[in-house]
């Protein structure tokens, strides 16, 4: 499993075989293959091992709770290694529905501490109005994403602050 | 340069090779390297082709011409080949310099017309106090990436006027 995390981060999904793994762990294929049947089954366990699952935290409001979750978020961007491995997850989720469906699990793992202080704040009526649980998400998952993936520009303090301020506001 | 664009789509740019370009095309692999020396050089003159500008509106104001915008770009990113693409040329800008700055380049033809009126705006003294025009930038663009790649929920007229709405308020 270590030598697949090594290798997920060095070539992404894409480049990722058994050969390669039994070669960096010096582990016999006949020997991964009998704890995982297939490719994908080995890809699904380390995958699921990537770990970015959050406490929720409770700052008494949404703004506090979403700061605290997306500086943590933004931090994990910069430096964690499922940061450089989701985009292949993400390329091949568009054409592997199994894959697909392993991705649809890591995103709402990777999203449900904001989700939960989202829809306690929902249920308090602290949202704008007109806007729903699902759209402040977005409104703050997306450009944090949209930073890290996409522009590439700084996912510093300010523009962590600016990003919750304006998902927040009515 | 046909042959390569089904193949991106069909694989990704991780599956994408010489062999398999020449294979689907019927033109002979000693033909492809005289155009493009190599796989790169193909891959980067097939993505520089997606086609992603656009033109720049003028409503009179920055809520009417990001909406043209955004609702344009749902369109494209609900149906567009490049749409099915880019994670792929994400994913390998992680680990690849030269593709790092081909999709620099993409990236910057596709915000284009969405940096030309966030700074015209900006100019116009209309953004919010305080917001930075990267920052409006990365309100509008992420939400609408994050639905299509990693939430994947619908892109409908709902979440494209509530994306605009909030990346324009104060």
């Amino acid at each position: 499993m270590a030598a697949t995390y090594e290798l997920l981060q060095e070539t992404g999904l894409g480049g990722l075989t058994v050969d390669a793994v039994s070669e960096r762990s010096g582990v016999a294929k006949t020997t991964i293959y009998r704890h995982w049947p297939t490719r994908s089954a080995l890809l699904i366990d380390a995958c699921s091992k990537l770990g970015t699952r959050r406490e929720v935290p409770d700052t008494g409001n949404l703004a506090g709770d979403l700061s605290v979750l997306a500086a943590d978020l933004a931090h994990r961007l910069r430096t964690a290694r499922w940061a450089s491995v989701l985009p292949s997850i993400v390329d091949a989720a568009e054409r592997d529905a199994e894959l697909a469906r392993m991705h649809a699990r890591l995103h709402a793992e990777l999203i449900s501490a904001f989700r939960a202080v989202v829809e306690r704040a929902h249920k308090r009526g602290e949202l704008p109005r007109g806007r729903l649980p699902t759209d402040v998400v977005a409104a703050v998952l997306g450009p944090l994403f949209y930073r890290r993936w996409f522009s590439r520009e700084p996912l510093d303090d300010r523009f962590v602050k600016a990003v919750v301020d304006s998902a927040v506001k009515g």
